[in-house]
C-alpha cells in the first residue's frame, strides 16, 4: 500500500485562527480514491521545525503532500526550509515569474516586490502549474520519496491536486484508479439508526460503506470496483433498505437537488421568509443558472414587511401569531401570486434563542408550499438547536417539501429526528 | 518556552469524515493563554502507530495532550498503546467504575460491558475528572514529559482542557496568563499590502502581529502584555498606521459590525438584492436580536419582481439595464419607502460563470445606500473572482457603506483591491 503523509504548515493553522479544512478534504479526497492518509502532521512557520519535520517523515512514506507556506510573505518559509534539507539553493523559475508579472498587469497593478519571491524554488524542483493563483507548486525528490508542495489556498490547493497530484500518482506508481463512488443523501435521520439500517446487508467483500455527516445531512457513500456488477446490486440493496429517507443521489445539498429538478420540471419558485431571513435563496443563488426558475423572494422579517410587501391579513398575524399554519398559508400563496410563479414556498418560525413562549418553544417553525392545486403546510419542532441549525434544519425541510412534489410524492413526511406538532393541506386561495 | 504538542487519533478524523475541530479550538485556547501548539500530529486507530507516535514526540515535547481514542469500542486503543509504551498493565480504577455505573443507572440503563473498558487506565496513571461524560482522562510521565489523555467528544473535551489541564499547566509550570489581544478588521486591501504598512512600526518587544485572511476581510491581531502602556501604545500605532482600512475593532465580520451599530444608533434597514440573492440579510439575520433593525429584504432576482415588488421603472431597466446606477438607486430608495425604514441598502450585479458583456463584464455590480437624504451609488469591477466571492465582496461592499455613513465618513471610499467604475450621490427621489 502506498503510503501517502499530509505535512500542514502554518501559524494560521496552529493556533487555530483557521479550521484546517484543506486537511479534511484531502484525506476524504484520497479515501474515494482508495488510498489511505497515514498520518498528517501540522507545523508553525519556524524554519527548523519545517527543515525537522520534512527530515522525519521523509523515510516514512512514499508520497508527502505539503500544504502551505508558499505565500509572498516573510512567515512563508516552506520553499526555503525544502531546500535547506536538499542542500540546494532557490533558484528563480522565469516562466512562472513572467506568470505573476501578469497575473497582476492584468488587474492593473504593480507587483508588489514580495511577491517575486514565490516564482523561486529548490534547484531540483519541478514545477507544477496552478491556474488559479500566483503560488506555483513544485515537487521535489527526496532520497526515495516524492514531496508535493502545495499553496494553501483552499481552491488552489483542490485544483491542484485533482488536476496535477492524482495524474502524477497515477503515471508514477501505476497506481489505477477504479474505485467509484456512489453518494446518497439522506435527511431527517440520525447516523446510528442509518447505520443499523444497513449493519446486516451482505454486499460483498469489495464493497466499502462511508458515512459522512453534516448537520442535517448525512451522505452514504457506497464504494465499489467501477462498473462491477458487485458495485451494482450493493448501490440497489442500499436504496432499497433507506427507502424514502434518501433526498438525492450524488448531490451534496438538497438546495443541489432543486437547482437541477426546477429547471427539469420547467418550474419556477418564489420564497417569503421570515426566520430563515434569506438562507433559503441564497443557497438557490449560489449555483449558476438559478434565475432561470428563481423568480423572487422576499424576506418577511417583520410583521410590518410580512402585511405591507405580502400582504398578509393584519388581524390573522394578530389571531394566530405571526408563527401559525395561517400565516405560512398566506405566506406562501401570496409569494406565489406577487411573482406569478408555478411554487411559493414560506418559512416562519422562532429560531432563537430567545422569543419561545410554552405553547410555541424556541425551534417551532412552520413551513409552507403552495402548488397550483394547494397549500401543504406543517409545523414542526427542531428542539436543542443553535438558532443556526434552527434556520438550517428549516430549509432543508421547505426544499424537501418542493421535491417530493416534483417528484410526485406526498410534501410531507415523517422525519425520525424532527417531531410534526402539526400539519394541513388546503386548496390554493382563491381570492389571491 | 514549554514545548506542547497535541495528539489526535482516529479513523474518522484521518480519512476526513470529521472535520478537526477540537485541535483549532485547543490551539486557539493555548495562543490565548500565550503557550505556543507546536506540533499537531494525526494518527489513525492502528495500536502500533499509536505506540509509534508516542513514543516518538515524547522527547521532543514537555507537555503532550493526546485526543481521541477513549472511547469503550475495540477501536478505542489510546490506553492500551500507552500501557504498552510504559510497560505496564491497564488497572481498573474503582472509583470511576462506581461513576459509570450510576452514570447509566441515573438514566435507567444497564452499564454496557464495553463501557466497564473506560474506566481502566495504565498502572501509574493520575486519573483526571470529566464532570460531563464516561470518558475519564488520565496523565502519565513518559521520562520527563507528561501525557495527558482527553476524550474526542468536543465538549467534554473543552471541559477538560478549561478545568484540568489549565490549572495542572500552570501550577506545573508557574505558568502565568497575561497575555491580551486586539483583532482589527480590515477590508478591501490585500495581505502583502497590509504588511508592507506596517513593517517599519517599531512596537516594542512583547508585542506580536498576527494576520489571518478570510476572503474579503483581513484580521490584523496585535498581541502583548495585558494592560501594558506597551501594548496600548502598539495598538495605536498600528490604527493610525492603517487608518481607514479598519472597518472594525474585534469583530470577525461587517455584519457583526452593522449589528453593533444599527440597534445603538436606534436605526432600521431594509435590504433589496438581485445578484447577492439574500446573503446580506442572511448574514444579518444569523445573530440574535437582528429583528430589532432589519425591517425587511427583498430578493428581486428577476426584472419582473424588480418591477412588481419593488415598483422599479420598466423603462429604466429597459434602457439602462437591471445593472445599473439608475436601478440600483430606485431599488435602495424604493425597498427602503416601503419598509419605512431609516436605510435603504441595495445591490444589484453580474456574479457569473455566464451574463457578462464587453461593456459590463462579469463582476460588475451596483451597489446603492439610501438614507434619510441622499442615494449614495458606486459601480465596482470585482473581477478574476467566483460567483461566490463576487457576492461576498458585493456584500461587504454594501454593510461598509452603511457602517461608513453610521459613523459619520463618507460612505464610498477607494478600496485598494476593488476597481470603482463609477459614482454618484442624488437626493433621495421624493416621488416614491
Amino acid at each position: 500500500m502506498l503510503r501517502v503523509e499530509l505535512i500542514c504548515t502554518g501559524d494560521e493553522v496552529l493556533t487555530g485562527q483557521i479550521v484546517d479544512t484543506n486537511a479534511a478534504w484531502l484525506a476524504q479526497y484520497l479515501f474515494e480514491q482508495g488510498l489511505l492518509m497515514q498520518r498528517k502532521t501540522l507545523v508553525g512557520d519556524r524554519f527548523d521545525d519545517l527543515i525537522a519535520v520534512f527530515k522525519e517523515r521523509a523515510p516514512a512514506a512514499d508520497v508527502i503532500v505539503v500544504n502551505g507556506g508558499l505565500g509572498p510573505t516573510t512567515d512563508d518559509l516552506s520553499r526555503e526550509a525544502m531546500a535547506a534539507v536538499l542542500n540546494e539553493p532557490l533558484v528563480m523559475h522565469e516562466a512562472w515569474k513572467k506568470r505573476i508579472e501578469s497575473f497582476f498587469h492584468e488587474r492593473g497593478v504593480q507587483v508588489p516586490e514580495s511577491n517575486y519571491k514565490q516564482a523561486t524554488m529548490p534547484q531540483s524542483a519541478i514545477l507544477i502549474d496552478n491556474d488559479c493563483g500566483t503560488a506555483c507548486g513544485f515537487r521535489v525528490l527526496v532520497e526515495n520519496t516524492w514531496f508535493f508542495f502545495t499553496p494553501g489556498v483552499p481552491h488552489e490547493f483542490k485544483a491542484m491536486i485533482q488536476q496535477q497530484f492524482m495524474p502524477f500518482l497515477q503515471a508514477e506508481t501505476g497506481l489505477q484508479t477504479r474505485h467509484e463512488l456512489c453518494r446518497l443523501l439522506v435527511f431527517g435521520f440520525g447516523e446510528s439508526l442509518i447505520q443499523d439500517q444497513l449493519a446486516d446487508l451482505m454486499l460483498g467483500e469489495q464493497i466499502q460503506i462511508g458515512y459522512r455527516a453534516y448537520t442535517p445531512f448525512i451522505q452514504v457513500k457506497v464504494m465499489g470496483e467501477a462498473g462491477s456488477s458487485e458495485f451494482k446490486a450493493a448501490i440497489t440493496k442500499v436504496k432499497d433498505r433507506l427507502g424514502g429517507m434518501i433526498v438525492g443521489e450524488n448531490f451534496n445539498y438538497l438546495a443541489e437537488v432543486i437547482h437541477a429538478l426546477l429547471p427539469q420540471k420547467q418550474q419556477t419558485l418564489a420564497i417569503a421568509e421570515s426566520c430563515t431571513g434569506g438562507l433559503v435563496s441564497s443557497q438557490l443563488v449560489e449555483f449558476p443558472g438559478s434565475s432561470a426558475y428563481l423568480i423572487g423572494s422576499v424576506v418577511a422579517y417583520s410583521n410590518f414587511a410580512k402585511t405591507h410587501l405580502l400582504g398578509i391579513d393584519e388581524q390573522v398575524i394578530q389571531q394566530e401569531g405571526a408563527v401559525s399554519l395561517e400565516v405560512a398559508t398566506q405566506m406562501a400563496s401570496q409569494v406565489k401570486h406577487r411573482h406569478q410563479s408555478d411554487f411559493g414556498i414560506a418559512i416562519t418560525g422562532i429560531a432563537g434563542p430567545d422569543g419561545g413562549t410554552i405553547e410555541k418553544p424556541i425551534g417551532t417553525v412552520v413551513i409552507a408550499l403552495a402548488t397550483s392545486t394547494h397549500v401543504y403546510v406543517q409545523q414542526v419542532l427542531i428542539r436543542h438547536r443553535s438558532r443556526m441549525l434552527v434556520r438550517q434544519w428549516a430549509t432543508a425541510i421547505a426544499y424537501d417539501m418542493l421535491r417530493r412534489e416534483l417528484t410526485n410524492t406526498a410534501p410531507i413526511f415523517d422525519y425520525g429526528l424532527i417531531q410534526r406538532e402539526a400539519d394541513i393541506a388546503v386548496p390554493l386561495p382563491q381570492s389571491v
